[in-house]
């Protein structure tokens, strides 16, 4: 449950009514996590690589890939890539809207028109991801990381040149360059962006690059762990997380990554998992959401909706069940903080602790004390007696 | 409130009547601090390093340089730093009093006498702290911290001879020494010992030196997190903590550092700082004092007095009070210990916790669980929305 954690005496997860996750509780363990660490405000994306067990100071390089990945684009050894937005320039390259309206007609054929676009030496590759959203790949010889946005983050201002960032970084800023200009000459002339136009609409005639990040293989989770995985999700940042550890990563039809989500599909989706797979990872982003807009009562209502269609669902079809989240997003906050989120281990023989609530008061004084993201994946390899010893 | 800690299953903080502690307990999140980490004795000023935020493994570089500071001695980089006695020798060097008789007549003048003293390229400084108590420093090229103590820390033996404890510092031992020498023959001659001698005093014929400290800036708490800090303290050593980091350090008329402060005084100097600080650090150093001696009552007296003269002024004027020590005193055993010390987040937006007392036993279960003292600030950081997120 994306962002589940709160602040103050009564929470989203206190007040919400939670009978089958209450069950869970009440058999199993529970405790505070702190994904990245104390005081750390955890990123969503270096969250979960920490929760999968892949130590973020280590593996992550860049949101990019992440976003790439999600978007079911692949990557091989040292692409770099970016996330992207369509949006709008003037005459003067002065950006007017950073979304093109949040109008996604027709942004497919847009991306398919610059898709595959050498530049010297380097492959191009952009898809559209969700809305305004895609993401952009360069695949080549001596690309970096090392390069700047030319997305400006905000309206009226131009649209920036990419720099390189450290020496290595000087090729990937001339593509990036040669890329945006390019792409802009095929966008205002395109048949897409006329018809926008016709109809009132803001004309999608510039690609803005954020976040670059490079990739390279880790070791994945089934050579980590033994364990087949899936990912149940509708978010694209959390599928490309999910398929950067290897995981399966099968589209969920009405899995939204909004508060709109269909649990149900979702259901539906880990009770077909479990048949092939031998480790389901669900993802519900709509608690943060609601953290973000700052509305308290819509969070207790997601979680109760969780409890009412998702997890009265799996509570019977695993061996370990671990419910927890990737930071908090309190309501009153309005950000991710650093409040630990609480944690639930359920499996037939944990020691079970005094809570009965997967919430911040009770799980505060709970068994497991106040991990880290990456315990999580030892404890379950030590419950299913897969774990490896230290000495003999 | 320094070394306020105890053990034993009631504590000075339990049987402490302590009306306004209790209500921030209430409202707030609570926990136990390893300063330094687990099993760990904390000095003092390591500890306040740590509190602060700077790893005392990076940043401790030995107490003298700490002295120096709260004395009021401007530092350069890599000046080295001792605290220093004035002791009484007698004609063999053989030391017979490590204080002087603890008398401070005419200390400022000797202090006078021996100060700016020049050895070959090296200046010598000294100030006069409080009682016998002083501050010595090396300024010059080549000067390391890799020093013995002339200082036997026991009377009846002979004064030491400094020696280097490394290659690189024979320099600052020869330096050392030939100071130590010059101001044992300047300070025989020198009237104000004259004056001492023919008044029954013991004579301060020399200057006892240890725990050398070699000095570079580090990034200020401004820097590191923004905020304009303020030191509200007595004592010589948490003023030289607090200036090592950057904070401002007003002289309080009546903070002395011991159980005969001015707690009003103090009050008052913080209800002043409010106004043009971010952020005040106030230290007390009574509770400490009463423990190293023992005296378990006086200590719950020292925090009964804390609460009705100091907390209750504070606790109105922040956003975010933090109420903790830098170690356990306890009178049972009269040095400092690494059992955790109780500490008190207060906050609007905390998680409240089932403690209602700042106190050993309650605090043990707190929502904040065990912590370390690098943690403290991120939690101030987080509660205040400055905190970096790692990731996105």
């Amino acid at each position: 449950m994306d962002g589940v954690g709160d602040r103050g005496a009564e929470t989203s997860l206190s007040r919400a009514r939670t009978p089958h996750l209450d069950r869970l509780a009440q058999a199993g363990i529970t405790g505070m996590l702190h994904p990245l660490g104390r005081g750390i405000v955890p990123g969503s994306d270096t969250s979960h690589l920490a929760i999968f067990g892949y130590d973020p100071h280590v593996f992550y390089k860049g949101r990019g890939a992440f976003e790439a990945f999600g978007a079911g684009l692949e990557l091989k050894d040292k692409d770099v890539a970016f996330r992207t937005n369509f949006g709008t320039v003037d005459r003067n390259l002065v950006v007017t809207d950073r979304r093109a309206g949040r109008d996604p007609f027709g942004l497919d054929e847009l991306y398919a028109a610059l898709n595959g676009m050498r530049i010297s030496d380097i492959t191009v590759r952009v898809k559209h991801t969700v809305e305004h959203r895609g993401a952009l790949v360069l695949s080549g010889p001596q690309l970096s990381a090392a390069v700047s946005n030319t997305d400006p983050h905000e309206v009226g201002v131009k649209l920036l040149r990419a720099k390189a960032t450290a020496p290595e970084g000087e090729k990937t800023a001339l593509v990036l360059n040669e890329f945006t200009e390019k792409a802009m000459r095929i966008l205002a002339q395109h048949p897409a962006n006329k018809l926008r136009t016709e109809q009132g609409k803001m004309p999608a005639n510039v690609v803005l690059s954020r976040g670059a990040g490079i990739y390279f293989k880790p070791p994945s989770f089934a050579e980590k762990y033994g364990l087949k995985a899936v990912c149940i999700a509708g978010g694209a940042l959390y599928k490309g997380a999910a398929r950067y550890v290897g995981m399966d990563v099968p589209d969920v039809a009405g899995a939204t990554g909004t508060t709109a989500t269909d649990l149900g599909a979702k259901a539906a989706a880990i009770q077909r998992a479990v048949v092939g797979y031998d480790f389901v990872f669900t993802h519900v982003k709509g608690t943060d959401a609601c953290g973000h807009d700052g509305k308290a009562d819509l969070k207790r209502q997601m979680i109760e909706r969780i409890d009412r269609e998702l997890i009265v669902v799996v509570a019977d079809l695993f061996d370990i069940i671990v419910i927890t989240g990737d930071h908090s997003t309190p309501p009153s906050a309005k950000h991710h903080t650093a409040d630990p989120v609480p944690i639930l281990f359920w499996h037939a023989d944990v020691r079970p602790d005094r809570a009965t609530r997967l919430c911040e008061s009770e799980c505060m004084t709970g068994g497991l004390g106040q991990i880290v993201g990456l315990d999580i994946m030892n404890l379950v390899l030590d419950y299913l007696g897969n774990a490896t010893m230290f000495g003999e």
